[in-house]
């Protein structure tokens, strides 16, 4: 079993691993969600299930994802830190700027990958205790280039969609300019794959993460150049949404079992689960932006349809009602249009019908995990479990 | 003796190798000059230098080192046209357009570093006729990546200094807009990595490719974000023309080494030919900005002091005439400044001594081929030979 070296809550909860979904206290803390790209956290704390503790049927606590990685992924937020350093002063600012301490968003990346890490390590010989964990080591490398390329996205995104806030503050665009944005977003990009080069030693590693920055490239152009027969497509929604929101997540899982020397069955079950799991957000935050957090509609930001970005809601609503059609495709820039299209939506089933496409892919992303090889390590089951219950959470977040 | 698949004109000439200089009919064709951010190879044909042929003393001919890799650079070309494909068409226009036939440049870079591939294989086995020759093909994706780099340089670097035209054609943020520009780049760039993990799998090489490019962001913040001292200084001129000028190709030629499995020396010598080649090309663009192809001062676009970059001529006659750093560090907003620093410039000998420079930069590139270990392979020596009439004809280039 691979015990993670800093993980003193997984440690200590080893010896009741088949109860570790009741035996863990709730987190209290509830956290504020600011990051939009790929996920935000705040609905990872204190959901309640079925389960019993005292003998009656009661909610259960899901596993808190985040408690149980905290130490390791502190530890990659202070490796971000020292490691965007560039020679001129200026560009560490611009290239440091969303690795700050309270800047850094949730962190969901490495938190997940972590997990995954120690889901798929099950047949990993023990590390000699006190030793450096060399391959722990290298799955926080690969999640702190995971990260690198996240954030080059964003940036990259926020320069390309003249976004001017960004997890609940100035988009760097804004408070730095759209030109040492770009250059910023390709200086942490050169460093990824410096890190990748010299940590991660793996050609096949390395090829994932290019692939997944193809695809946020990809993803960003078909919404950047979108044309109005595309805007009314839930086909080429879906292929935009996998792109921009679960390639990244996808790819590094897979990567992780890779890393793992695991099999090409497993390292595809793990890609399942990030691609799977990254759908299913961008499903709900599409309602949110509908919803807000008083699941009424148009209490959200409203920011997608204002932007002209189509989504599943409105997709299904045209499914019902074909004359929205029309609206969608003549954009929004005329006021009236969201008007009308919400109208729409709010006479059709389509926020339920993109809750239920949401929760297949969420069941789909944990029935990858049930998937993998058995395992009675408690270590791995804890692990498998936080990434099951963070579907679970994902889908029945309200911000 | 590593003979490449490709190269005719370099097979005829081995039984004549250590004539070789001699023996060559200078390349009439004289191909028009458009690339700015490496060099052009405009001024690589026809040059005489001191020889003989039938006993008297005359001109040598210098070697042509496009003619004799131009059937592999052929092929890499149409490599790249047919690889930047993307999934989405426009993107596919935007990622190919300096990848058209007669719009890619001069392509020095895979010249440079196919020549640097033939000479340093002499230790090589000879490869089995009319097999695959595994081992140019890989020095052949390599430089199809560092095309690939070069080129995502290029379209940012425009974006980033609002440059509308490039290879005497528009660039193509001006074509396709800034936005279009950066994903463009981005794409190249992912490109580029995924190439490398696929057809190099060699992680050291990957590290070379993404310090380049960490160079290439890094030189262009220095000239981005330039202070008035920093405008004054000749050292941080230098190191913000290696980064931006040298750098890749520094880089690429000690990929080149690596990949052929030569010892730390022999990849050091590798990259000081790039660094030096690189920075004599700098320096001699820099005179040609004043003088274009006249050689006399005012001749030249002068469209480096107009964006306000100061280079190596105006920092010579800074040293000469004090007085000239209180105009520089003013900048060049005001039209007078421009005639006051032009002024100094032609009672300077800033042109002789960047000249100069760039004499001694050539030759250090020069003396590293000189360096490497003996051989007495043809195609080595005359790969050899071409890469040192490179820097010869380089500082004797006049547009």
């Amino acid at each position: 079993m691979l015990l993670p070296r800093r993980l003193p809550l997984l440690a200590g909860l080893l010896r009741s691993a088949s109860s570790a979904a009741s035996s863990l206290p709730p987190n209290p803390k509830n956290v504020s969600c600011r990051e939009g790209f790929l996920w935000s956290s705040c609905y990872f704390h204190s959901t309640r299930h079925q389960t019993s503790r005292e003998g009656a049927p009661m909610a259960k606590e899901l596993l808190d994802p985040f408690a149980l990685i905290k130490d390791e992924v502190c530890e990659i937020s202070n490796r971000l830190r020292s490691m965007v350093v560039a020679e001129v002063p200026e560009l560490t600012l611009a290239a440091g700027y969303f690795f700050r301490a309270g800047a850094e968003g949730k962190r969901t990346c490495p938190t997940v990958l972590l997990l995954m890490a120690s889901s798929v390590s099950m047949d990993m010989a023990d590390p000699i205790v006190g030793s450096k964990n060399e391959i722990r080591e290298r799955y926080m490398r690969l999640a702190e280039i995971t990260e690198l390329i996240h954030v080059t996205s964003l940036i990259h995104d926020d320069v390309l969609d003249d976004v001017n806030t960004r997890r609940g503050m100035d988009s760097l665009n804004c408070v730095m300019g759209k030109k040492l944005a770009v250059l910023a977003g390709d200086f942490l990009l050169s460093k990824a794959f410096s890190i990748a080069a010299v940590s991660l030693d793996n050609t096949e590693v390395i090829l994932l993460l290019a692939t997944a920055v193809n695809n946020l490239v990809t993803g960003e152009f078909m919404q950047m150049r979108i044309t109005p027969t595309q805007r009314c497509s839930m086909d080429y929604y879906l292929q935009k949404s996998y792109y921009k929101t679960a390639a990244l997540i996808s790819n590094s899982c897979k990567a992780v079992a890779v890393l793992a020397g695991q099999t090409a069955e497993v390292a595809t079950l793990a890609y399942q689960y990030g691609k799977h799991l990254g759908i299913a957000y961008q499903l709900i935050d599409d309602i949110l932006d509908f919803t807000g957090t008083s699941a009424s509609l148009g209490k959200g930001s409203l920011s997608d349809i204002h932007q002209g970005i189509v989504t599943a809601p409105i997709l299904f609503a045209m499914e019902e009602y074909p004359q929205l059609r029309v609206i969608v495709e003549q954009g929004f820039n005329d006021p009236s249009n969201v008007d009308a299209a919400l109208e729409y939506l709010a006479r059709s089933q389509g926020i339920e019908r993109t809750r239920l496409l949401a929760a297949e892919h969420a069941k789909l992303a944990a029935d990858a995990i049930d998937a993998l090889p058995e395992s009675k390590d408690g270590s791995v089951l804890i692990s498998r479990q936080a990434l099951k219950d963070l579907t679970e959470k994902l889908i029945k977040r309200t911000k």
